[in-house]
């Protein structure tokens, strides 16, 4: 069976991309982060989604990433913004799709693993500059480069296979491969429970989704 | 003052390279990495070093890449070779400097630094790919590409200057700025004191440098 390392963080675009690779077939090795994010149910979500979407197994890696900050969702002095900003907002995390794909690249290698699967999209999106094509094709170079993988000559391939779709397809998308988007968390504020604040840039980019789908938004609001 | 990122190990090349960014005038900001390693007397090296050549400050992230293995530097139960191995050795760590790199770049961008500093070297090393040239210019991009900085036209740029030089030269070069190199750590089977076996790929290509440098060996051998 083919094996995939599949970004997981426990949102929507995640489990959409963990029912995906699932359907074309991999064997899938989910890997979520414990990065000092504020909104740590997103992890508890992540967890509900491996073990529903059968993923072989689920890591959680640590990486204190609130030790160098900058961020809302490391920083805690710095407040979620309640409503969308110009350009990037204070919710970008520095580096962070890099860090993770360079950590998913890692670990791929350690598997024998050819392919990495992340749920970056650049439709329905808050602007990160680690969510775009160009991003991930440079990402692509580096891990063919930087790698005993890429030396020996069989490499590990970068699949977004969510990033030209908008946030509607997506839950169409998801929903068609059998995704329960209730027990996904998004929300940037999202309480222990794991329930929404509906106003967050995330939150309004989800509710927005499933009323463009037509579909019930099945999102735990508090 | 220019402001800098300085990735710092706590071994022989890291010190020099920091040595060489203070020397260029930068305001230097080092960053050392708990990454699971089984040396990590390292990280008390780092700290010496920081502190002896006037880092402005230096944070150590907590990055646990033991969850993944896969290496002699990370699992516990993959030994350090004893001798040279033919390709890569198994203490390569997988994607090590994707992800050193990748978090470097993240709190250049919080710090508005220009500058990341590495101490890759691709002459007297251990033949892992992420410390060659052609790697360090594809994470460039990347670091182009993935950030805020980039969006925004003020770049983060990853210096190596010690990338085409002997470890003999290296070795020179960082005492000629006044590098204490006893208080260095380069082995990967250090002990808890920092004291070296002498016999890993490391100790070996130190020795050898301070040998071709015809200058004495400082080194703590147990």
């Amino acid at each position: 069976m083919k094996e995939a390392v599949v970004l997981l963080s426990g949102g929507l675009d995640s489990a959409t991309l963990l029912a995906v690779a699932r359907r074309d077939g991999y064997a899938c090795h989910a890997l979520s982060f414990a990065y000092g994010q504020r909104h740590r149910a997103e992890l508890d979500a992540a967890a509900r989604v491996a073990k529903a979407l059968r993923a072989v197994e689920h890591k959680t890696v640590t990486l204190d990433l609130s030790t160098i900050g900058g961020s809302a969702l490391t920083d805690i002095s710095i407040p979620v913004p309640d409503h969308p900003s110009e350009g990037i907002p204070t919710t970008y995390v520095p580096a962070r799709n890099t860090v993770f794909l360079a950590v998913a690249v890692g670990w791929a290698e350690v598997l024998g693993a050819g392919q990495i699967f992340i749920g970056v999209n650049a439709v329905d999106y808050s602007g990160y500059p680690d969510c775009r094509p160009e991003f991930i094709a440079a990402f692509q170079e580096v891990a063919k480069l930087g790698t005993k993988a890429g030396v020996e000559g069989w490499g590990v391939s970068i699949q977004a296979p969510l990033q030209k779709l908008s946030k509607a397809e997506i839950v169409r998308l998801g929903t068609s491969l059998g995704v329960d988007y209730g027990m996904t968390v998004s929300c940037y504020s999202a309480d222990s429970q794991g329930r929404a604040c509906g106003i967050c840039d995330s939150c309004r980019l989800r509710r927005l989704g499933f009323a463009e789908a037509g579909l019930p938004d099945p999102t735990h609001y508090r």
